[in-house]
């Protein structure tokens, strides 16, 4: 089993969310082009994915789907709880503390880590304590955290990120809407806000130049 | 011009924030080199990403910061202004609202809806109102809304969709952690949080292997 490319994680980890909610239903077996129509997937996409992991469908009957659940788990390490820590208690830390698409999962955010006095002590509404930053290394090691969560402005991210690949951390995921540097063994991950949006306003322009192409097509 | 495929799209919008910075620093022109140390990327692909284009390099002195900002903007779609519509104003909502990313962008977030009558009519930190859902059409009309954000629980996630497409949107990036249908002239982006995890969660899984392996590697 050796790194796989992030955009086949990316899919699996889709293909899993859908499986848990096909198995819910009570649906056990499903071929990748109904899996493919009921979840705007693509069913070649899905079979070339899955067909890098081994023999997983059944010719005539398709998957089943609580057994392709739990391999995707187990190639995506999800098999194993996995402890978050969330630094930064403002509005957005709050959020992913009592991110409730983490509720069916292994994922447990176990810590939550500001610098304020008055956050210091408190919990969030699902019960999520928040500690002193300063007692990072420590509670990381009590709490045996896997993965860290940088919610953080822009300009303190990397100092607070050198803290946390010092306390051992290998995983980090980071809101922070700034370019960070870590070590080779450390694995991270930047969700940028911006970045996603624009890939809508460029859907934008595609949209407006469409229109524009149509009534061009149609003028005789 | 076509539509780009979203990796590039979201490589584009990286050298952006980069060539922001540099600008910022005063930096006039950058080999890709340069800019691939700089930063952590790889300068074969920013050459290749580039090139498609159009030429933007000069042999010898690299690319004119400046003048390869606004072309990437222009691509983009970025070079006018986006209106964004908020919908859900709890911590996420109002993470997504008061986002600094946001500041040095041509994106503002000009409005925030939710349904509790507590929440309507208050303002986020940086002053964005929060408006009642069920005016949703009436405000991205007088606000001129282009995107429309869904910070929602994964339960109501569809239904209020559907609102949006209906009035009009043809953009959407919705938090919901669950899968979303929208009409094929509509551009649906989603940001699930526990997908980003999934992938730090393999590399812990290929970190411990690699462990293993360098032991098994070293023995004798």
């Amino acid at each position: 089993m050796k790194k796989i490319p992030e955009p086949t994680i990316d899919r699996l980890s889709i293909y899993l969310r859908c499986l848990s909610t096909l198995e819910k239903e009570g649906v056990e077996t499903i071929s990748s082009q109904e899996l493919a129509a009921r979840f705007n997937l693509h069913s070649a996409q899905i079979r070339k994915d899955l067909a890098q992991f081994g023999e997983f469908g059944v010719r005539g009957t398709g998957y089943h789907v609580k057994r392709l659940r739990s391999c995707i788990e187990r190639i995506l390490g999800l098999d194993v709880p996995r402890n978050i820590g969330v630094i930064g208690a403002g509005n957005l830390g709050r959020a992913i503390a009592d991110y409730e698409g983490f509720l069916e999962t292994n994922f447990t955010v176990a810590a939550l880590f500001d610098n304020d006095p008055a956050k210091i002590g408190l919990k969030t509404k699902l019960g999520v304590q928040i500690y002193d930053v300063t007692d990072l290394k420590q509670v990381i090691k009590d709490k045996s955290l896997d993965i860290i969560v940088l919610a953080l402005p822009a300009t303190v991210a990397q100092q607070v990120l050198d803290q946390v690949v010092e306390a051992g951390i290998k995983a980090v995921l980071s809101f922070a809407p700034t370019q960070l540097n870590v070590p080779e063994d450390v694995k991270l991950k930047v969700v940028d806000l911006t970045v996603s949006l624009d890939t809508l306003s460029q859907s934008l322009v595609a949209h407006r130049l469409e229109e524009n192409l149509l009534v061009t097509d149609l003028d005789p």
